[in-house]
């Protein structure tokens, strides 16, 4: 049921990308290829099917929270080119294709970043059938859970503790920043625009938090004990890396234990809701059992 | 009069900073400190200083506009920080100070430009006593002239045309998006917050427009004939780039002809409003006549 339902989801993002982003001939042409291609190399569209799904169990209707959803992946798609870039990770390899940098060269790949992130707020706007106030709203909170106080500011302290031993309670900012920030968004954006009430709003940030730092803790344990074929990218590169996580403090058995008890946490927290969680609640448990 | 009114909107600029964008001692102050330094680099406040005339002009009533205002520099500062690095332009000196990346380093200065331009919706988003219809629309505006059909997009075509002969139309396409996507923000945006109707906006984009080009032929015109100590930058660098120019194309003197006449027909814009356009008409003539 999970990969059909993230199937369809999936195929929602696409025809949007067709829609927001089409081909075209103008003189920047290969700007708009660049983003693209970083857009369809894939992908499990997690963060667009969590918003939607969020949408739906506050009493959403139709497809009005779409240009978020598509958003929130264009954004996510930003901060995978930048990281990728030479400067920061230098990451010839993404999902198995040649990073964006390796086929448009680094200032193409600098501006698709900077496009598509803008473009994220752009199509944002573009919100049809929900109120003005609740589309501000979410883009305050899309943008705060994006930036400085959010992923980017989690990207520093990523970089800032490289090959350092850094303090567990650090560690945990930065994976509530850098990888809860999005999944954080994603959930309260759907319920905001949904027109959920601060109660609902709340539950939806407290499950997103939870989900978000088991994420980043079940990377952090595939990333020793995948299959590298499976991961798609080099086993054991945090740990070459001199990379402080979850993992290299607590074990891989108690960070088990986490993962397990945050996913509780973030499942308890959908029993606020009156739609159906059947989706969401099988998701959680999907993310937190994920092999790659 | 122009030096005193643009010296108290960079005052309110660097208010707005320091409100929105405070020192701090998170685990990722350098993030800040990074952002801060581009901002208070100094610079002209030529954007914002439009957008909160085009407000004024409009009928908008006191402060309303300022977040957009602030939210059109963090843009134009980001932008300014990409060019710098070592993969776009490679300059080590921003208005006779190091860049950003030279002090910070290419990876926090990456950062520190996706931080600005997010933080831009952020503040965008916090806009208070203005509607939120008007506050969406806005948004998709500076968005819009912000990305791929705006300065991003100018900004590929800048890259694709570098020591190449290229047809003037590119070039006027060049400018109009690179220079004068942001222009034509700060003038569309200021009208649409104050309420303006569709025709004083159509008349903000014409002047938008048409000061945006000016602006682009000024600079080429500089680049050429410009002492460097006052430009703050080597002179003649287009041409050592084997840059296509306005100038190249048409001669200083027909250039200069150019600038007149776009400055005459933005000013007869300027006569659609019934605010007081005597500091914006100025403004226009000093953006034309300026010498660095």
């Amino acid at each position: 049921m999970i990969n059909n339902v993230l199937k369809s989801y999936n195929e929602k993002i696409e025809r949007a990308v067709d829609l927001y982003l089409p081909n075209n001939e103008s003189n920047y042409k290969i700007l708009t290829e660049a983003m693209r291609y970083s857009l369809l190399l894939g992908g499990k569209r997690i963060r667009p099917a969590l918003l939607l799904e969020f949408y739906k169990i506050s009493g959403g209707k139709n497809d009005g929270a779409l240009p978020f959803a598509l958003a929130i992946e264009l954004i996510h798609t930003y901060s995978l080119i930048h990281d990728d870039l030479p400067c920061m990770d230098n990451d010839d390899m993404r999902r198995g294709k040649p990073s964006n940098h390796k086929v448009f060269g680094e200032d193409i790949a600098l501006l698709a970043g900077d496009g598509l992130l803008t473009l994220a707020f752009e199509v944002a706007s573009k919100t049809k059938n929900i109120s003005p106030e609740r589309v501000v709203r979410a883009i305050g909170e899309l943008s705060h859970f994006a930036g400085m106080n959010g992923m980017v500011g989690g990207q520093v302290i990523d970089l800032q503790s490289e090959g350092k031993k850094v303090d567990i309670k650090v560690i945990e900012e930065l994976n509530l920043l850098k990888t809860g920030g999005l999944l954080r968004a994603a959930a309260k954006v759907g319920t905001i625009l949904a027109g959920g009430d601060e109660k609902l709003i709340y539950a939806a940030d407290r499950y997103g938090e939870a989900t978000g730092l088991a994420f980043q803790i079940v990377d952090d344990i595939l990333d020793i004990t995948a299959d590298s074929n499976i991961l798609g990218k080099p086993v054991g590169s945090d740990e070459k890396n001199g990379k402080s996580t979850f993992v290299s403090h607590y074990g891989i058995e108690r960070c088990r234990q986490i993962v397990d008890s945050l996913t509780e946490s973030a499942i308890n927290s959908l029993n606020e809701f009156d739609g159906d969680t059947t989706f969401l609640k099988e998701l959680t448990l999907y993310l937190a059992r994920r092999e790659h």
